[in-house]
């Protein structure tokens, strides 16, 4: 297997860009991640995206935006994990580089959310829900995790002060991030009066809907020298997976998919949870995040929302978590989220993250993951 | 690289199935090839699938499968590149194996297409157009390939009679395929006034709407001599692209995506066009299979019309091409497709192909494309 290094990024800020389509923002993010890894060559490109064919009835998206940014004729394809979407495209792309099928490889995640009404957009995110044995009754992704969410309260003794504080410091951490959608910040009494969404979720524990597009210049070791001065290698990846429709789950509260993917990246790589100096875990609701956490062996389980609460994770700890104000603040395009997080990780080991910065971390991880923890891609980056 | 093979084939009838379900008739082949594996365990799941999302409201569909067919906790994703996904996610499988990730990984395609009216399966298939630049003014794949078909007729002379020469075999094939969705003959006349399409294709030109589910268990090397007899090598893949838009074409009779993708595949089995013995590519129209015949370089431009009416490329010639009877004839469960040639290539040469059995090939090639030609896969296999 041949090492594999991220030479190049591209963000575009999350919000609602109704005056760009799903091509033009994806371009925007390419564009400059081609930019920064000196105007390399990408041979293929693979695409995260949730939305396209249910939203804007456009499927091969990988030719399609291949062709739009100058590429025509580069092997290109779409890789679809609900909102693990855009981890597993990183994972892909790393694939075809490390088994030697191509030196530079474009990985892109793009997602256009806003333009429809959020009923639309709810029915179209719950296609991440198993369509026969829960989406048909009802149950929409707020719905789903707050059982989880209620569970784990329940089982752990977790306070509702406790769990909101995570949503909290991500608004804080947003607020600092030019990237992120919602930059302001918010206190824990604003998190546990916000209109509920599905009891004990409220508003504010809950990741917004937004456009936006991410990238990624990935490259064999020998290319990566020419295009970067600062690569940043991708030591380890892994995929794990669980049963969409939460109902037949083992146990809500153990995050199979993360282990699973956890366990393979961590062994990979050659790096234990307690390596891990910098993390972006995905928390689309801050059960999610939580439950991550506890699935990465970050946290032991059921612990997480009192070491959160007691200011664990945070600025200054280790691992330092969701400095980019995580898809509750950063915002969630959800095909993009996985390529997000892996960009704001290469741009921390940088030194070049424009937000609140990591304390100089040489060992990185990403975990994105479609459904309710459903499937869980982990990447772990090495400076 | 590690070398990769094909250790396990599973498929199942194509056609209406109207008392199977997604799920069902994607377990009913990945069933079969975990058999045909001597059991098995796979590690991963890479499905390829287009309409899903469209027709079924259904994504994360990587993880639902896994976890219907017991293998919950794997890593899973879909690969979409529409009528072209199911040869992406061979790909895509093999890449995991090369690349060292996993040792067993099995490999699905499954399509579901005769639930809902044509019109409506047609507008879910039009998403493999461009749609804001294709679709939107009514242009349908029979339409689009109509205009290349007419364009080869003109620019090449190329007779109506000449272009019918194909379907005709591929009928002829199908017949003997127990696997295939059109078990009868056809004759040049019965083709001929056919019901037109979109003038010149005809319905016998056309590739039919039905249900399939195909499935590989790709294994490393050492992993594939405990599993099988009779592993069959995966030499070689390549990926290409063109535009998705038709009318930006360079050259609408030059498929650029074949080209791409056959230079790559060739170069890495080390082989050439001449050493092909036998060859399963996307004729979706009739138009389709000519032009993915000279894009390969199995024939020259502008002559795969005349060759085929002369009786090239058929059982007995080097190489035999579509042998199952084609996507015109066997059936095109789209996103399954490309992972029916490949399972059939694998058992011709074990020489266990139910249908019109080769000569006993040593090297074999599928090409699956997604759009008019816009995203190709080329698979290059060896005994």
């Amino acid at each position: 297997m041949r090492k594999v290094f991220v030479v190049g990024v591209g963000m575009t800020r999350i919000g609602r860009h109704f005056d760009k389509d799903l091509k033009s923002l994806f371009a925007e993010a390419a564009l400059r991640a081609i930019d920064d890894a000196r105007g390399a060559s990408p041979q293929a490109l693979v695409v995260g995206n949730m939305l396209s064919s249910s939203l804007y009835q456009q499927d091969n998206l990988g030719a399609l935006l291949a062709d739009y940014i100058g590429l025509r004729g580069v092997g290109a394809l779409k890789v679809e994990a609900a909102c693990g979407s855009g981890g597993f495209a990183v994972a892909m792309g790393y694939t075809l580089v490390a088994a030697g099928l191509y030196d530079v490889v474009l990985v892109g995640g793009v997602e256009k959310m806003s333009d429809y009404p959020t009923p639309t957009v709810s029915a179209a995110l719950a296609q991440a829900a198993d369509a026969e044995y829960e989406v048909v009754y009802g149950a929409s992704f707020p719905a789903l995790n707050a059982l989880a969410m209620r569970l784990y309260m329940e089982s752990y003794g977790a306070s509702r002060e406790e769990m909101a504080a995570w949503p909290v410091r991500m608004h804080e951490y947003a607020y600092q991030n030019p990237y992120a959608q919602l930059r302001f910040r918010i206190t824990l009494d604003d998190v546990l009066k916000a209109p509920v969404v599905a009891d004990p979720i409220t508003l504010l524990d809950s990741a917004p809907i937004g456009d936006g597009a991410a990238a990624l210049v990935l490259a064999s070791e020998d290319v990566a020298r020419k295009l970067s001065d600062a690569p940043v290698e991708i030591a380890g990846v892994g995929l794990g997976s669980d049963s969409v429709d939460v109902s037949t789950r083992f146990d809500i509260l153990d995050p199979l998919s993360v282990r699973k993917a956890a366990e393979q990246a961590y062994r990979r790589a050659g790096v234990e949870p307690k390596d891990i100096e910098i993390a972006e875990v995905h928390d689309a609701f801050t059960i999610t995040g939580l439950l991550s956490l506890e699935g990465l062996g970050l946290a032991p389980r059921g612990e997480a929302a009192k070491l959160v609460a007691e200011g664990a994770f945070a600025k200054g700890d280790r691992p330092e978590v969701n400095l980019s104000g995580g898809l509750k603040a950063r915002g969630h395009p959800v095909g993009a989220t996985g390529v997000y997080q892996v960009a704001e990780i290469a741009l921390q080991m940088r030194g070049e993250f424009p937000g609140v910065k990591a304390s100089s971390p040489e060992v990185g991880l990403a975990q994105t993951t479609g459904g309710v923890l459903a499937s869980t891609s982990v990447i772990i980056l090495r400076r």
